[in-house]
């Protein structure tokens, strides 16, 4: 009995999967904050490499990684995917349960897959240094981490309540050469300027974005990086897809059911894209695809599907996508990286279409699945991943009801080793269940900006 | 070009490597501290399962790892071990460094190797509950996972310094279901002895171990466990080495140099033994095994080889190995595990006879290893490691000088994703490289147990 299905180096993906290809119309284009009119390369080349942008726009079904990036990539890739033996027994369920853990990267989330390229093809086209900026820390450890392996220079910006909550993760950054800083802070125009209205301000991922945004404008030689939500982002995942594709073929299994957790959507695209591809062209139609959420910010489930910012102070070009609208602040739940007010127009748009199904748990029941997995499969994971662990724990019980034997795959995006102050939370009763925000959504939807 | 070697798990060890086997003389008795006579198998068996007191002194030179136990090890073995490309362009050196990567396992050390075995033969002797003591928490978190698997209760005493320090560890072992409790307790007669006498005290290793101790033989179903030192512990890790054997088979190698650091000398012994096996019966007498030490608790490179206690209280039998007196207390040097006043008495003899070499290393140095290593590896190793990996550094640059193309492999027993706070105080300047303590040594060295 096999636990752990690997793949020989070998065998990592060659070439990214492009699921602009397959889709029955093309994207909607991203416009101009100023005009309302679409977004031109050069718009967007004061910030992103060429090659970058090139693919953000591309519609060719494959895109070749460049051999150095795949270099890298095998520090950790191709990554494990496990049967969950053990999980299966203790829910006495007739369906067998896959996932890829993702955890094993260096810095311990699927979010280098993308990181990697991201300052491959930066430093390519002469840029020496990145600016980005981070929310809970997974993000800009790495880019960081990235960086560092590129001999690149590296400035995050923390949002400051995380940066004095977590100063592992700054740390983290720091051993990789990065500089982190407390967001907001006096080296930026909007930091300076939100310094003065409050000086005790925590900060926001807004502020953050838009510090790093205006680094990257005003410094020589810099360009600016975003680790989710973006096409390009959402294709550098896709080696997670397509492993687990390749790996389930050696299984001689396809899933029945596919999971992952939706913050900005990009570990959610890494895994369902080849299968979604799979279901548009008809090769595999009936599988089930699964877009897990936070109920205290149910982007998908309870937002509007309509052209909105990618930041809180409405200085990014303009998405079609599932929001809840830009200025919406999420409650304060555990797992940061879903505290999205919008959700990746790629993933978006196969949800409107229905090719995706979204569902959402309140945090509590996430935790009690996470330590149900820790206890069965050994592994602690990030609260993220553990929405992906529920869903597919209820998915394993709703067949042991109806006795299907479904192949049920998820993704584990990353460990827990930075969030037992969360795990402590639960233990202690003290994780609230937010009910749904309806008031706050409202109000936020009714400044979305008006477009065209 | 390949960066990992990988095997399938059915070339997962079957069997465990006892080097007591190839010893060219038998192993010192251990002696029961009353009456200075060997202790016997009865002795033991008031905190210890029968088959592990077999292990203990069997003379067989391979015995069969356990079916159930080899499935729980599948879920993170065989371990990946990998070329360290990156490091040697860096280092400019012809030599190529191997090394085994040990921070896959759930609780990111080596340390489960033993651990799920040893609650595997307590449980099969119808033990429901283990104590145990740990000090930084890498063994108290991997015998939570254990006892979690096998669905067992699980006591933990950590020291109580290290339990404030890294709250972290404590919650780890309570998602594991384990109970961990700051020692000194009120819950035995030799904690509450200590708080009467000192209600703050810090707690020691040694206090915890005569808690742990205490809480076994005073239970029922009750048994103790110990995370290295003993030779049933250093055979269980032995899993590391084989695999390294066939790994590097697969790139038709044979290390010249094998590294690994001691503090106990369990992860050592796991990578050296099969190793220093092939070395003592002819197959590889040239290969240089050398163990690794902090310059602050220099137990191999300075200490004597004699009888002494395991631990500060004298409460364990007597054992022949190295050792700087057991009531050495070394400097809070920040690679907690290697803070052990004895080195396993395995270890020790193949000191004693020369078929390993020791080494010591001052901790701003390591640190500096550790760095380079994350900016180029891109993997952060827990401060133990860090030994390791500052001798293969050095071993590399001296192969540049002499233009050897010798093959390195060295042991990297762990993740440092619980030890940021001391990557922070390298880089703050505040490591301080403690001169070796030699009058505390000489003074701790002359209360010394007598003998026969």
């Amino acid at each position: 009995m096999q636990t752990k299905v690997l793949l020989d180096e070998g065998e990592m993906p060659k070439r990214w999967y492009n699921i602009q290809a397959d889709l029955p119309r093309p994207m909607d284009p991203v416009l101009h904050p100023a005009t309302g009119k679409p977004v031109t390369p050069d718009d967007l080349h004061a910030i992103f490499p060429m090659e970058l942008i090139r693919q953000e726009v591309s519609t060719e079904r494959y895109i070749d990684i460049p051999e150095e990036v795949r270099e890298i990539l095998t520090l950790w890739r191709p990554s494990p995917l496990y049967r969950a033996h053990r999980l299966e027994r203790h829910l006495k369920t007739p369906a067998k349960i896959y996932f890829k853990w993702e955890g094993v990267s260096p810095p311990g989330s699927h979010k280098p897959n993308t990181a990697v390229p991201q300052a491959y093809y930066n430093r390519q086209e002469g840029i020496e240094r990145l600016a980005t900026e981070t929310g809970a820390g997974q993000w800009g450890s790495s880019l960081a981490f990235a960086t560092s392996l590129f001999e690149m220079e590296c400035t995050v910006y923390m949002v400051r309540t995380s940066y004095e909550q977590k100063p592992y993760r700054k740390i983290m950054m720091q051993t990789y050469g990065a500089e982190c800083l407390p967001s907001p802070t006096m080296q930026t125009n909007s930091g300076r300027a939100v310094l003065e209205r409050d000086p005790d301000t925590p900060g926001s991922l807004g502020i953050a974005i838009s510090e790093a945004v205006e680094d990257a404008a005003t410094h020589e030689n810099t360009n600016y990086a975003l680790g989710s939500v973006l096409n390009h982002v959402c294709l550098h995942q896709t080696v997670i897809g397509q492993e687990a594709q390749a790996q389930l073929a050696l299984e001689d299994a396809y899933p029945d059911v596919v999971i992952g957790c939706v913050g900005g959507g990009s570990n959610f695209a890494g895994l369902a894209f080849p299968f979604a591809g799979d279901k548009m062209t008809g090769r595999h139609p009936e599988t089930e695809i699964i877009a897990v959420e936070p109920a205290a910010c149910p982007t998908l489930t309870k937002g509007l599907y309509t052209y909105d910012f990618g930041d809180v102070a409405g200085l990014t070009p303009l998405m079609k996508m599932f929001t809840l609208g830009h200025d919406f602040v999420p409650p304060d739940i555990h797992a940061g990286g879903l505290r999205y007010h919008g959700a990746a127009p790629l993933v978006s748009r196969l949800a409107r279409d229905g090719v995706v199904r979204a569902t959402s748990y309140h945090q509590n029941e996430v935790f009690a699945a996470a330590v149900l997995f820790a206890r069965t499969e050994g592994i602690i994971v990030a609260p993220e991943a553990a929405h992906a662990v529920k869903t597919a724990v209820d998915e394993a019980l709703r067949c042991r009801e109806t006795g299907e034997e479904k192949v049920i795959l998820f993704n584990n995006s990353g460990h827990g080793h930075f969030d037992f102050s969360s795990y402590d939370a639960y233990f202690a009763g003290k994780l609230i269940d937010y009910e749904y925000p309806a008031e706050l959504i409202k109000e936020s939807l009714g400044r979305l900006p008006v477009v065209g």
